[in-house]
Formats: structure tokens, sequence, C-alpha cells
């Protein structure tokens, strides 16, 4: 079987998708739209599929799925309307950013019977994966304590900042979700402090650029997230699982793996500085994964619950850094 | 000039402290004391000082320093009784389990004039002198984020841990005096969730065994500490500092640098599975500086107020994992 | 400009350039030939070219380029066919097992006036070009002593041995390929030893499966390669490069960097076990290497004449085994 | 029992042995000798020993052992003379630079029925011990090929050079001697090349200052050294041994384990600079050896032989740059 997918927005991010499905035996690139006529002909120019509206692939029989890339404000109507028409969704994260409104979208897909699969990219990252996998292998025995170190190369442009739903919603977001897939058990509790440590810009915009976070469960496992929107050495995604017989971790990635010595020191490069290149692998497994998952019938993850539950704890942290408390998880 | 030396307790930390005050070209061990005859007489045989008894001590004119390594409740009336005779000490750390009482110890000192040094080890560490050298150097610009992993690489008896004043006056106290160390600025806020991962019993001795902690300053700088009793490779102690123009850690230390390969892969030995194996360096340069500051009439780190500030962290650590709170200190 | 290219030759490493070319936007997959039509068909399926015969692509007019994956035997007269033919011709190592054969294949070229890439594929490997680079930007100072690790995971088949041409001239000359590409010169001097310590079944063959070589400069520079057929840890790929500033290596790559740590140790993965995943990057440089070369009208390298100095180093280690002796290059 | 020792000749390395002498629970520094009345009065100052005439240190009873740290020029001598007086001798390498001396050397020692010891310091390295103890226990199968690699911080003088018998009995003979010890078998065959490239007045005082050596046993098995006078970095000192069930190596030590980030990227410290900060605790346990074997009455190694046997490989190496062939050890 051959899934047919229609792409919806064709920005930066889409071109990954379209490249992605593309390049996928088991996939076939459709159709593309987007509001912005040139960047959907690119698309078309490059892989070969028709530019159409948004409401000619929701009515397409020849399109079996669809990759929602377009502005996050957009994203819950999209998903609706596509699982009411009957496609597989694949969506970018977030659903929204009022968790009301994600729970409403997440109630239609259950009652459409629909598909949806939120974008959490870093799951499918080879190492984190393998990172995963030790721990459902026992390696490290019961998972205690984790810990996620997550840095920007630098701040987005403060407009961004705005829209985005704040630093919980944005960024550590990825981190919640990272943290629940690892610790196996949900959290009930959270705990975090926040800080303008980088850019005044970004608090005179409401928003912090350096957190951190705790996260514990029901029988004491305890998350520890550490966010910057700095880091000049390049963009730092670690990530590290102790339990009760040892500890797993997977390493920064960087483009070149050379070490030169010399009377300064031992030097080894920067690590990537940019979210695409550090997880080129992981959005052609994302999809992938999306696509067996509709081949095989078989339950997609991350689903929108799994997107809800991250954004509830983004809550969560905002709240417990306004209140100066810790907030429960209902 | 040559520092003559009392030592009062020569259990397994006094041995230590004899050895490094005997091996110190500017230091001489001159008395030994301890309730348990056999022991003190082992130091003596060893490096050749006398047996005195601790009134002994105190009257003497030959000595012009006491090292305090007896058990904790009896530290802070020495450090009294020796600052009233005039002899500098250096105290084990903690000064005592209650900050009231160590406050009043600290006014006796000052009322005397007496100098004082509290056994921080590990800000002697050549490991984690150099990364405060690079701080301070400026090599990470200001300093933003620190990451403080501490994991033993077991839990102590849980006779113990009932003596001990709880895990975050016991253990985690090095990793708050640490945390000051470097950030450079008082925490002045404290969040902290614990639970009993390890052992039950530690439980039922109204203890926990894996924590985590967040400190914050002022400024807004963060501290990280994540605190296990349990680690199967070994004695885990990593620092890491998050500054505006970069990031300087200290990696962990092993007996042995050999790395084995094979089909199973890449495997480096464990880690120092001991305090004393892994901090020997820090007690020889403990010592050494306690001298050199006694010499040249220098002011002695890290003082009394060093210990009463890492107390009242932890004291405040514990009511925020009591009351789910977020705890300012005073 | 769009290349278009002939395939001769659709086995493994066919596939591999099928697929590097197919996915260039600069190139065309236009035809592929080979012997067992089967394999040539399943090319064409998946790319979507047309199965040919070498005949029919040597006069096609639609066709710039051939990329020569036959069997090794056939590589000298398919290069001289096709530079006759005007077509550029990127071929698989060696051009041939015998150096007369080689020179008398790339007089042909040259006659032609043909364009000729020889496939040393790890001089494209991006973490080696970033070595390479290093030095190019005076980062080490004058190279000085170059150190090459080698190491299969497993030896090939008997059968494989006794066509191969041996050791040097199988393995090894790709070692011997790097050590030129970073020397900067020529090598003078070739010696070497030689032994069968992996499998008898090698040495029956009149082969070794374990070799250590040393070669210098006319300045004096060495570099040092060490090869065996066996590693039990995976496919062992290491350049060190030590000049008269410092030093540059590039580290060994594995599928996954993670670590896991008990009481056993610190354990990373295993390395790629197979040349192709551990050269997928360096497989797609070189044939967009060839490509950009072509459209630019660019000298092309490596050469023919690279691949004739590599099997002359190949050629003289062995006869320094045979005869115990350093042997000279003329 | 407590071994007395005299220390023949009071300069860099003397001191080094008195401090391990004097803090060695099983020994007694009793007395020194040096030509230099000033250095042996030092020693005498620092350890509380007596200083003595080498005559008397010789005739007198209330010695057992001596350490011989006088000008290479006289070892020989003096290993013979107190052979003759009943001392167990520990002597710095080399034993003579001629190895027809050296012969007799030990031919006298053997006639006396002495014990000797051969300082090659490094077999006592921690790292490199942990190194011979994972082949020991079989962790990599059979031996198959080492690669020594060992670099100078800086050439020494070039007085030095002219007296020390050149590159290979003073500086790679260490090497040889490590080789030996790892490969378990003993070299048949050497095959060097060697060249100036660090410093011109090297090579007009007759000597090298980069050089490459591969040796051969009887069964095959190989070692590589590569040794050069330079090494911007630092001390560089790696042992990797390659064997049937893997590989073990031992990493380079640097006095700081930190690492700064920037966007330079990752940065740790140089090495070592200097021999004696290096093998600090290599000089403390070959010292700790040679007593313990004293006392147990145990065979002592590195032993006159071991010495002899690095001597010839190093004059192998030097007859195989001069004569361009592989030279066989008789």
């Amino acid at each position: 079987m051959t899934v047919r997918f229609g792409l919806l927005g064709a920005g930066r991010i889409g071109k990954v998708h379209a490249k992605a499905v593309s390049g996928d035996a088991n996939a076939k690139l459709v159709a593309v739209a987007d509001a912005f006529p040139a960047a959907a002909e690119a698309i078309s120019a490059a892989y070969g599929c028709e530019v159409r509206t948004i409401e000619a692939i929701e009515a397409a029989k020849d399109i079996d799925a669809v990759v929602i890339c377009t502005p996050t404000d957009t994203h819950a109507d999209l998903i609706e309307r596509f699982s009411r028409a009957g496609k597989a969704v694949f969506c970018e994260k977030p659903i929204d950013l009022d968790a009301a409104r994600v729970k409403a979208c997440i109630k239609v897909v259950e009652e459409t019977k629909g598909k949806l699969m939120v974008g959490f990219n870093r799951r499918f990252d080879p190492h984190f994966m393998a990172v995963k996998k030790a721990i459902d292998e026992g390696r490290i025995g019961t998972v205690e304590m984790v810990t996620i170190t997550s840095r920007d190369p630098g701040a987005p442009p403060v407009d961004y900042i705005k829209r985005s739903g704040g630093i919980f919603r944005d960024m550590t977001i990825h981190d919640f979700d990272m943290a629940r897939f690892l610790l196996g058990e949900e959290p009930v509790a959270v705990t975090a402090t926040a800080a303008v440590l980088v850019d005044k810009a970004i608090g005179e915009a409401g928003d912090y650029d350096s957190v951190s976070v705790i996260l514990q469960t029901a029988s004491g496992k305890q998350a520890i997230i550490s966010n910057s929107r700095r880091a000049t050495y390049g963009y730092d995604q670690r990530i590290e699982i102790h339990g009760s017989k040892g500890l797993v971790s997977a390493e920064n990635q960087r483009p070149f793996s050379i070490e030169v010595a010399n009377g300064d020191g031992y030097t080894r490069p920067p690590l990537h500085d940019f979210f695409m290149t550090r997880y080129t692998e992981a959005y052609a497994n994302e999809i992938a994964s999306f696509i067996a998952a509709i081949e095989k019938g078989a339950t997609i993850t991350p689903s929108g619950a799994d997107g809800l539950a991250a954004l509830k704890l983004a809550d969560a942290a905002l709240q417990s850094v306004k209140e100066g408390r810790l907030v429960k998880i209902d």
C-alpha cells in the first residue's frame, strides 16, 4: 500500500516533510496547499506534486493523509476538518496553545475515529530512541531520575515569542513530552523557576528565557529540565536517565567529529547550530512511523492525548512560577 | 613558620587529615585525642605525634591549630572551646544540624576573633577549582545556570541516617555549598522535591533518598541539584555551569583511564567507589589552604558563615518538600 | 545543467551510486546496464531509468557520464571505451590490479582528453574532509606524522581474497590514498610487515590479514598504517595527523551515540559494522563532487594518477614484506 | 621488615625517589651521596637522612638497597660495585648505552646473585597497569597489534642529545620496553624510519627527532611506535592493543578534567607538560614494587635482561634506518 499525502503549509518545516514523504517508498506526495502560491509551487516543482486548495485536498479521493504545517492558530480547526474528511492527520506541535481548545479538538478526532499524530519529533531521534530501547530492555532497571538539558543557540524574534504561548508552551513542551516518554509514568506535580537572563526584550514581552523545572510522578520519580534561549556552543540537547541498576544518556551531536589539539588544549567543533540539521533523521523517522502506523492500522503515537498532556505540564509550570508553589496535575 | 596541630578524633576522616598535616612541609602534627585510646595510638604510631586528652590540647602552648573530626554533636562545643583557647580551628562539616546553634557558635568565634574553616572539601578538588578559575577568568561570561549531579554509590546505614539530619543536611549540603561557590550570588529561594526510591527503610526513618532541588538568586540565576543515595556506576560527582558566553563542566573521575572495546561496545571502568579516593587531592589541598591562611593571616574560607548559609538552604529545601511551595531565604 | 548518467553494474555498490545520482538535483540517472537483467531491472524500477546494454550506453547521445561498478577486471577496458566515447567516467577503485595496465589506461584517458574520477570514497567523508580542512587552514602547522588505523569487522570470503590482489592492493590501498591526501607530499619510501593472525585460510591463499606500514616522504614526513581483517568492535576507521603546531584527528563513528553506565563501567555501543553505513555520506558527497566537477569543467580528483600512485605504494609494500627491506618509489 | 636505602645522585630524579622511599611504610632512607654536596644536603634536610660518600654507602651495614640516579656513564660501574657489596640495586635506565657493556654488567649481577631493577617507570603507571591486567585477564583475547604513541612536549638541549645515545636509545627505549611488556612475545625483527622535522640542530648533532618503528614477533604480532620530540598539546603517551577478541587502550592524562564550550567548540585543557607530573604515581609504584620484591625475596622486574633487550631493539632500529632494511634480532 502507498499512503497518498496532501501537505498543508509549504514553509520551512513543510519542506522537510515534503522531502521525507517523497523519499519514502511507501508514500506519495500528491498535493500541496499554501496561502502563498509561490511556496506551494516550489514544493510542486521539486517533488512533482499538484498545487491544490485546502478545500480540494479535503474533498480529494486520491489523498489518504495530510501533514499540517500551517500556523499554530489554524492547527485545531484543520485537524477537525480533516478528521471529519476521513484523512489521517499528522500535525506539527502544538495542537493549540489553549488546553480547552485541545480537548475539544481531540474529542472531534475521537468521534470521527480519526487518526492523529502530533509532531514531537525528538521521540524519533535515533540516539534518543536508543536510550528508550535501553530503558525498555531493562538495562538501567527502574527509572528514577530523568535529566533533560535543552538550550537553543539563540532566541527567536520577540514577535515570534509574543505569539508562541511563552517558553513553557513553545520550547519546554518538547522536554515535557520527552520526560513523559522516558519516565514511563505520568507526572502529577510540577515546580518551576523562570527568569530573564538572555534578553530583556523577552521579559518585556511577558516571557522568560531561562527556566528550570522539576516534575514528579506518583511513585516519586523525578524529572529535571533545564532550558535556556542561549547557547554559544550550539544546539544543546541532552537526556540522561538514572535508574535502579544504572544510567543511560545520549550525547550531543555535532556535524564533524574531529578534534584539534594544541597549546590551548583539545578542541572539538561546536554542536549543530540549528534544530533542522540536528534532527534531520528524527524528521524522516517521524513521518516513516506515521506512514507505517497508517499502513498497519496501528496505534499512532505521539497522539493528541500526548499533545494535551505536555500542554498541561506547560500550563502547570507557568502557574508554579507565578504562584511560587508546587502545582498538582489533575 | 610551622603550624603545629592537634587532631581531635582519630576515625576514618581523622586519619586522612593526620596524613595531610604530616605530609605538609609547613605543618606538624603534635598531638591526637580520641575517646578510643587505640585509635589515637594508631595515629601516634604512624605519624610520631603524642596522644593527649582534649583538655591537654586545649591548654597546650605547642599547638596552634586543631582539626575537629569528632562526632557531629560535639562540633559546635569544640569550636567554641578551641576558639576561646586561641587555636585556629578546622572543623569537619556540619558545625551543627541546628541553625540556631550554628549561629551561636559563629558568634563565639567572632567574639574571640577566632579562625574557623568548615570542611567543604569539594571546593578544593583540583577539577572543580579549575572550573571556578575558568568562571573567574570570564571564560563563560556571566553565570546563568548551574547543574550539580551528586550520587552516592550506596546509602549509609539507617542508623547513620537517623542521626544525620536527613539527606538535605547531610548530603545535599555539599551541593548547596558548591552552588553558592559557583553562582557568585546568594540563592534567595529554594524549591525541592523528594522521594524514597532506593530503600524503604530510609523512608521509615523519616528521610528521603532521591531529591531534586532548584535554587534561584535575586537576579534570576538558577542552580539545579540532583541527588540519589544510589549509583551502580560509582561515586557520581559532576558540575556544569552555563553562562552568557559559554559552558564549563567538570567530568567524573575514575581510578583507571582505560577503555576496552569488543562486540558489546566500548567500556571505560566505573568511577571511584568511595568519597575518600575520589577526593584524595581535595582533602590534601583543603588542609594546605587552611595552613596557608593561618601562616599568611589571610581570610579563611569556607567560613562558619558558609556553613550556616548551606544549612539554611538545606532547611529551606526540606520545608519546600513538606509544604509544597517555593521557600524564600531571609 | 543536468548531468545525465549511465550506470554500469547494478550490484551492491551500484545501488548506492544509483541512489546518489537520483537524489542529486543536478544529475539524472538515464540508464543502467548489468550482465544480470534482474539486477538492472530492480534499479530501473526503483529510479525510473531505462535498462540498456553497455554498447547502447556507449553510443547514447543522452548520456554524459558513466559510473563503473562492474567487476575489477573490466574496469580498465570500460574506462578506455567510455573515454573514447566522450563520456566522463567515475570508476570504483581499483582501475586494475596491475600497475602497467593502469598506466596504459591512464594514457588512453589523456589521449582522449577524458575525465576520470577514481572511487576513493573516504576522501569525501565529512569528518575526514574536516580534518583536511583543518590542515589546509594551517591549524596544525606543517604536517609531520600521519597515523591511520583501519580495521574491518571481519575478513571477506577467501574466494574474494584470492581475486583481490591481496590486502595491500585491496584494503590498505584506501589508506595509501588517504596518507597521500593528508601528507601533502609524495611518499618516496615504503617499509612494511605482514602476518596471518586472523585466519590461516587467508595465509593459504597467499595473502596476509594483519599488516603495518610506514611511508616516508622526501622531506622526512612519515605515515603509519595499521590494518587488520578483524575488529570485534566494528568498522574501525581513524586518522590522526601530528604537525608542527598541533594535532588533528577524526574519531570513529557509531550509529547511536548513547552510553550506559553500571557496575561494569560506562559503555558506548560498537561502531558501524559495515562500510556502507559508515560511509553513507561519503558516497553521496563523492558523486556530488564528480557531478560538480563535470558541470564546472573543473579538475577531477581523485584522478587516475591518484589511483596509480596508491597502487604503486601497495606494490612497494608487498615487495618490502617479501624482501625485508625499505622499498624506494621511483 | 624495613628496607634501608642509600640514594646515589640527588638530582631531579633522585629527589623523586627520595620522596617515594621516605613515604613508603616499609622503607627508610638512611643516606644520600652526590658529587655536589649542596644537592645531597638538600635531600638530607628534607628527609632526615645522612650525607655519606659512595664508598661509605658501599661499606655500610645499615643499608640494604641503593637507588642509582647518577649520570648514565656511571650506571654500569655502580651496579657492579653495589651488587658485589651485597646491596639490592634499583638503577635508572639505561644501564649503559653500549650493549656489550650492559651484558658484562648483567653477568656480574648474576655472578654475585645480585638483585637489579631497571627503571622503566611506565610499567608502573596505574593506567598502563590496568591495560596489562585487561590483557592478562583475557579481555581482548590474543594480542595481535600494539600501537604506542609517545611524544615529548619539547626537545631536550642539543648538549643532552649528544650524550644521550640518540633518540632510539634515549626516548624510544621506553616504548621498546612497553612493547615487549604488552606483546607477551619477543620481537624478532625491527624496521624503522627516522627524520629531522623539529630542529635542524638535532640533525647536526647526528640524531633524529621524528621516528616510526615496527616490531614483529616470531608469530607475526606487530607493534608500531610513533615518536616525536615535539607536541604542542603536552606530554602525549598513549598505548593501544588490538587482540583477537577486542581492543584495550589507555587515554592520555591531563591535570584538570574540565571542558569549556563556546562558539569555538568544546575544549579540554592540554595534557601534563612534564614526565614527572605525568608519571607521579608510576614513580611511587615503581619503588614500592622494588621494596616489595626485596621483602618477599621475589623476582624483580623489569630486570637487567629487560634493560638489555630494549637496548638491542634500539640498536636494531638505528641500524634499520642506516641500512634501509628490516633488522633481525639475534
